[in-house]
């Protein structure tokens, strides 16, 4: 039995310059490629991927459209749409890729639903962009439609509403993606970080929020009891002092190597801090797991010599 | 074991007269209080589902908003989008209602890819009117920019696109929804009739087509092993006669006796004719299987008393 892992993928996995379907798809074909390896690896594999070009185009797209008869659906909703559509190109390229390869295994994409907690503090302080951007009086009108909802201004770029971002606290579904992996089946899962649900007694009501693929992903890599959380960005390592003479790339580290690099900022914001994070806590719930942040293109440099940044509790 | 039962909702069960998402929503809690009967009696359950006014809708909305730098998706893509909406709400519905029963049971929606022969002569005849309606200008406008593309007057509201609504011949993911049964799990797949693929050496090519969802729903049940298909409309029976002196309900019939109904044109084409053909390829292919055709309301006298049309091979 190989090892479970749950394998993240970067918006460059998905989305080239080329926002078409087609462009998209094909884009993913090279990306099933590499992910083919993990399963002649004799791995079981979760896939996840994340969402941000997509939903906010179809964000767009709808509030464009968006009349009395048609509304634009909620965020909850809109998730879920790109879970379908990123999920059909993945499992589509990845049934190609691995029938290219003389592999018979099925992949299916499942909507997940991931549970944050009602008080999350996120919810008071909303700090993720989504949607168009629009003039200031473009924004008021809409804050009118929307009293609930908050706009900040960009930089030079106009007005464009912030939407939580709260922590993942479970994954209604991780019991699905045990039993496909058991009957073989390779899932993909918590597309665009999943959709974002608060417990309401047996109701689990949709936020209008989005939560980190990242983070999302350490969350059901721990719920399923995964032996490896792979985080697969643009680059094959994580370093500190990037770009500066005493640059270093980090290759085996710790959470304790890690964390004073977190305290001094070593890492961006928005980019590399959130999957360091996301790594840290897997393994920091799973202490004999292992977390790993590299490239596709390293996928395979990883398998034969353990190339990557590999994160361990100890 | 209980019997497995692929179950193929109908448009009302999930839009009432409000599209937003918070009435399909709420409808789809209605409808899933009728589908737990079926857990209670202890069924194992595949539930598929329409999808036609939401991905008009989406396609209108994606129209609108459609540029160069955000492309309208492709209506295979658009079919994926819904299965994703569509899906949230209905498993988001139905584990509420299992939990408001005490029933420990987890759902989950499958991306469908659903196959269908490249030499389909729906293909060379498009049919099935989809997305807005056009000015001969528009239209003309629209024809210029996709000239594959064909456009059909619809008395008196203008133009529209129709595309073609070929038979399906597989489903990618059955493998999938039987192992997914096999671990206790509700599977809502072929959402909106699956989306449209051919087979293109390994590749499954998307195509701009719809399938019908009872057709769609006909090919799982056959290729899963279901005991029953049971499709949900609006009337508790399939009349003969319908609103004549001599109207007749269908209650147990056979192929046989469905048959000459069919040619003398009883059952209106685009309505309850795909629903009694889809019913009846089921029991052909499957002759201890049943078909049923009824209401969502008439359910649980269905479980209870056998009320419903039920059409068996012999």
């Amino acid at each position: 039995m190989g090892k479970k892992i749950v394998v993240a993928l970067g918006g460059n996995a998905i989305l080239t310059d080329d926002p078409s379907a087609a462009a998209q798809m094909a884009a993913l074909r090279k990306t099933a490629e590499f992910l083919v390896s993990f399963v002649e690896n004799g791995d079981q594999l979760v896939i996840a991927h994340g969402n941000g070009p997509q939903v906010g185009n179809l964000l767009l797209q709808q509030e464009a459209g968006s009349t009395p008869k048609n509304p634009a659906m909620p965020l909850d909703t809109a998730v879920a749409m790109t879970q379908g559509s990123i999920g059909y190109w993945l499992e589509n390229a990845l049934d190609e890729a691995l029938a290219n390869h003389g592999i018979n295994k099925d992949v299916a994409t499942i909507v997940t639903q991931v549970e944050v907690d009602a008080n999350d503090h996120a919810f008071e302080e909303p700090t993720k962009p989504v949607g168009p951007f629009y003039t200031k009086e473009e924004m008021e009108q809409k804050q009118s439609e929307h009293p609930d909802f908050k706009y900040v201004e960009d930089a030079g770029r106009g007005y464009r509403r912030v939407v939580p971002s709260p922590k993942p606290t479970g994954v209604k579904e991780y019991k699905v993606v045990n039993a496909m992996l058991d009957a073989g089946v390779i899932p993909v899962a918590c597309g665009g970080g999943g959709v974002p649900v608060v417990k309401d007694g047996n109701r689990l009501v949709g936020r209008e929020a989005v939560i980190d693929k990242d983070s999302a992903s350490s969350k059901l890599a721990e719920l399923i009891d995964a032996d490896m959380l792979i985080i697969l960005t643009a680059v094959d390592n994580v370093y500190v002092h990037f770009n500066k003479p005493d640059q270093k790339k980090l290759e085996h580290v710790t959470v304790a190597d890690l964390k004073p690099y977190i305290e001094s900022g070593e890492f961006a914001k928005g980019s590399m801090l959130p999957k360091v994070q996301a790594a840290i806590n897997f393994v920091e719930n799973k202490p004999n797991g292992k977390a790993v942040i590299t490239s596709l293109e390293n996928v395979d440099k990883f398998l034969s010599e353990g190339a990557g940044t590999i994160i361990t509790k100890d």
